[in-house]
């Protein structure tokens, strides 16, 4: 495939035109937030590089579409894709930047942070023996390129890690990898779950009661999308102890509402969708990795398949 | 050498001996706490396996003492240790504790916890990018078991990792280890300090003013002793820059008293000797593998050297 004429939108554009430029590609290049995006754009474009895709944006005359996320559903969920037009997605770190974040947050509970910044408050020396990471188990939801990464990190430090997906194939650093059928006996062995699931429509509000009953005083740490998480399952299950504590990093409505309950509960974390940032060297670096693949016919990894949404 | 007498001195004897006898070991065993300690008891004794040596505890008719801690300066520091007595420690899961537990402090830092904690209180949504483990430098005073061990799960996330020893030979997963006399031109780069040092005649209040100069806006963490650090000199580095936060889990004095202003500075994180505690099942665990080696004439790694201190 020829590319000679790129577009990239998004709001970060300045800071991505001066790392292009540093490269001394041989393209021609266009840099538009999407307020700025114009028919006359997307018409001399071969291919178009963005976080996003207005649903008045005709993409259909591009070659095209790289999306700088990992996610697409802002792409593909509830529209149909133009199957003439090639689409990527970057993948990059997002698997390493994904597992650092839910290690971050297990070492957090098995090392009783909270309880110890408490006792420090109130000047109180009050031992307790923090759990290891070998004694622990974890079901990943999604064995892709970041539930794997997810996986390999947590299992090269000891955890025991089990993975679900939709068809159960077996995969490096999972002790066993299971259907969503197949995984509900499990369940209540372990001791952390993790969503690294993209929103399709087999995983909206995947996580409803139907997983959560079956879970007992686990801690549940949700990177893929907010939209698979049935909230108010997610409240009971809180609030009935199936949940110990839910570390959230997306949401269905983001930026997350003021008034939404999950600000203030107090055994939700919330952080604001940080888990799996595109810094904008890596967003480039991934996107002229993919220019080469698809000037050069070669297999892409990260091709998105418009039909399974990722 | 043959042990037929056993002498276990602990506050957690009972747990102690309820793991021992599940053992079936053909040997005789007495189980007290330090107040119920006797001449007697130590006269029976072939060996002494305790946490702790009182100064007026006369060992010197026992062939083997055990510490049931990895710290050994409780009987060797400001001393004089009987060569005729064999000294061993324990070393079991002490290096994948510490490890943990400084990662966990490592990666709640590079992930903005307390940030995005106070942004939570407030229902903020204001995204930062964590930083990667891969991006980040890290000093390891002590290569010995624990150090090389946390060195070992630092380097295997994608720190770079050095070491500082007293001979500065060269060691596994650690990029380079050098002498205390030859590492001050490197402390400059840090991100994090780490000690693990024990307390010795040459490591007491090594980290005083000439280390803590040299650093810039590093997370100092102490799994050593508390008195390998002048505290004054911490004091001065957090209020000064040099120290961007310290994470401490040792102090001289232990508990730490109410009175000592560590408790309350902003940051300052205090554990209360956690990091390495032995659980009595691993205690127990390590001594009778160390008692197997002794009755056979094995090499112990875990063998303390009297005049070294560790």
């Amino acid at each position: 495939m020829n590319i000679n004429h790129i577009l990239i939108v998004s709001p970060m554009f300045e800071e991505i035109r001066a790392i292009i430029e540093q490269q001394n590609i041989q393209k021609q290049f266009r840099y538009v937030n999407e307020e700025q995006l114009t028919a006359d754009d997307l018409e001399w474009a071969d291919a178009l590089a963005c976080f996003n895709l207005q649903s008045n944006v005709d993409y259909s005359q591009v070659k095209w579409v790289h999306s700088l996320g990992a996610g697409v559903d802002r792409f593909l969920f509830g529209k149909q894709w133009n199957e003439q037009v090639l689409l990527t997605r970057t993948i990059c770190s997002f698997g390493q930047r994904i597992g650092e974040y839910c290690l971050s947050y297990i070492v957090k509970d098995l090392q009783y942070h909270d309880t110890f910044q408490m006792a420090q408050h109130q000047k109180r020396w009050t031992p307790m023996t923090p759990k290891l990471l070998g004694s622990q188990k974890v079901m990943i939801y999604g064995t892709g390129e970041i539930g794997q990464k997810t996986a390999q990190i947590l299992s090269s430090l000891g955890m025991d890690v089990y993975g679900v997906s939709l068809t159960g194939k077996s995969k490096d650093y999972f002790k066993e990898v299971m259907t969503i059928d197949h995984h509900f006996s499990r369940l209540s062995e372990m001791d952390y779950i993790i969503n690294t699931l993209p929103l399709t429509e087999q995983t909206k509000g995947l996580f409803s009661k139907s997983i959560f009953s079956h879970v007992s005083e686990v801690g549940f740490i949700n990177v893929g999308r907010g939209a698979t998480v049935d909230e108010q399952a997610l409240l009971n299950g809180l609030n009935e102890g199936h949940i110990r504590f839910a570390v959230l990093d997306v949401f269905e409505k983001e930026p997350l509402p003021e008034e939404n309950p999950l600000w203030s509960h107090p055994n939700v974390q919330i952080t604001p969708h940080i888990s799996a940032v595109t810094t904008p060297d890596e967003g480039v670096e991934c996107f002229l990795e993919t220019l080469k693949n698809v000037e050069e016919d070669k297999p892409l990894v990260n091709r998105v398949d418009p039909v399974k949404g990722y």
